[in-house]
């Protein structure tokens, strides 16, 4: 994988995956729980910014996540051990040549990881390599395109859009949320299902405001503003105006809405 | 009916709701149920497409649908009566100028009404008006900016914004839905709740391919054709395209997401 990842690997970043996971936790993960001695797979796994509820919420799974940089995996062993959790060993792997055999995890999970690769498609068929006949991936994608808010802005939805095309000439797709179960029928899996998971803000769940709105969606959108500028996508008064206008959605009268997507898909049987 | 729902409800519950829905009707509709003997004030019940459910969902309660059109409410009569529902009285009357005492009423319902509605900040005081103090206001509306899919389309886009053209031409609202709680709040209401229900589509739910995404939501753009093409929004062949990208979503690889939003606030006492 290139360096272009879009959101860099910079302290604020991993402050940002770190605030998203916490208020995003329950919705993306609560319903994720494997059994005790399954072995899990955990692709991308970063920081560990997911890793934590991952192996929290699965206390008797073998889980081994790795991750293509060192220093990711540095800092998520680290985290994960403050945490005191015991079920993870972290390795450094690169998801296009797996060190291991095939079938050799019982399940496998991958969170915000598809959006960053040019294939996503060959990357979940080395994915399902590894996993056992019958066993499950799970994918949790979001989608830029389903961020809409009050009061509206030309200029909020531009810096978005923005950031949707830093991430495309990176070799990404951020609207690939919408497209998970084409992605994984095209990848051999069955059984497929996707569960949107929606999240919603308005004034009366202030949490998400700070957390999500304020912490999470628009700081990640600031994040590439250099990268924006510097390609000559938009001015610097433009990205201001149109950061300020995100954050106007946190008063009051404001709304924001934006949707993850978790797909599940079983590795069939006799293919 | 208290709110406590809302509150009651887990993360996994919300999930389950939202998954596990066969029919639109069972996703904006299958948490409504007031209690017997309450009295309830359906607010623009059209052709009676919504009473159906809620006179279903609350079989005793005694149920007052109201329509501005006698021809809507002949044709409305004609369906409960045909359902063998008997809990449902119907009237004609005007929203802006309703012919009941203050605080007759225990709850009030409105579904997709306020969207073509120049004032609804007066609908909704208008409606306050009637409902007893502790009573509660249930409030479904779309929001066609919450539209997006896979395959992409720039001319399934179009006609889209055509729809919302045509309906602000009208002086309606038809990205209203994440407005509610503001709204509700602006018109004196407290305790507000708003619940989205994201309709999402893909190969794996054929009835909501056929039900929703082709005969609901396509359908429903294209009864605008004409107004659109006389009020010089577009030509003919791009408004032909942009149905037959939507259309397009209805294939093996696509995908088609919509939101609803369900809003409950209650008149509050001491006011």
């Amino acid at each position: 994988m290139s360096n272009a990842y879009v959101h860099g690997y910079s302290s604020e970043e991993n402050i940002r995956l770190a605030d998203q996971a916490d208020t995003l936790a329950e919705l993306l993960h609560c319903d994720t729980r494997y059994p005790a001695n399954s072995r899990v797979l955990e692709a991308g796994c970063g920081v560990g910014a997911q890793t934590v509820y991952l192996a929290a919420n699965s206390p008797g799974a073998k889980i081994t996540s790795i991750d293509i940089s060192a220093l990711s995996l540095a800092e998520a062993e680290e985290t994960i051990r403050g945490q005191g959790l015991t079920n993870v060993e972290f390795q450094k792997a690169d998801l296009f040549d797996l060190p291991y055999e095939a079938e050799s995890f019982d399940h496998v999970f991958a969170c915000f990881v598809l959006e960053h690769l040019p294939e996503p498609v060959a990357a979940l068929k080395a994915l399902r390599r590894v996993v056992k006949k019958g066993g499950t991936l799970t994918v949790i994608e979001g989608d830029h395109g389903s961020y809409y808010c009050h009061p509206r802005s030309v200029y909020a939805d531009r810096v978005v859009q923005c950031l949707v095309d830093v991430q495309a000439a990176a070799g990404g797709d951020a609207l690939i949320g919408r497209r998970l179960y084409p992605l994984l029928r095209q990848s051999g899996f069955a059984d497929i299902t996707v569960s949107p998971r929606m999240v919603y803000v308005d004034a009366g769940r202030p949490t998400w405001v700070e957390g999500f709105t304020k912490n999470t969606f628009t700081a990640m959108v600031s994040g590439v503003r250099d990268k924006a500028l510097g390609m000559d996508l938009i001015d610097g008064a433009a990205w201001d105006r149109g950061i300020a206008d995100l954050l106007r959605t946190t008063e009051a009268d404001g709304t924001f809405c934006y949707t993850f997507f978790k797909a599940i898909g079983v590795n069939p049987k006799g293919l």
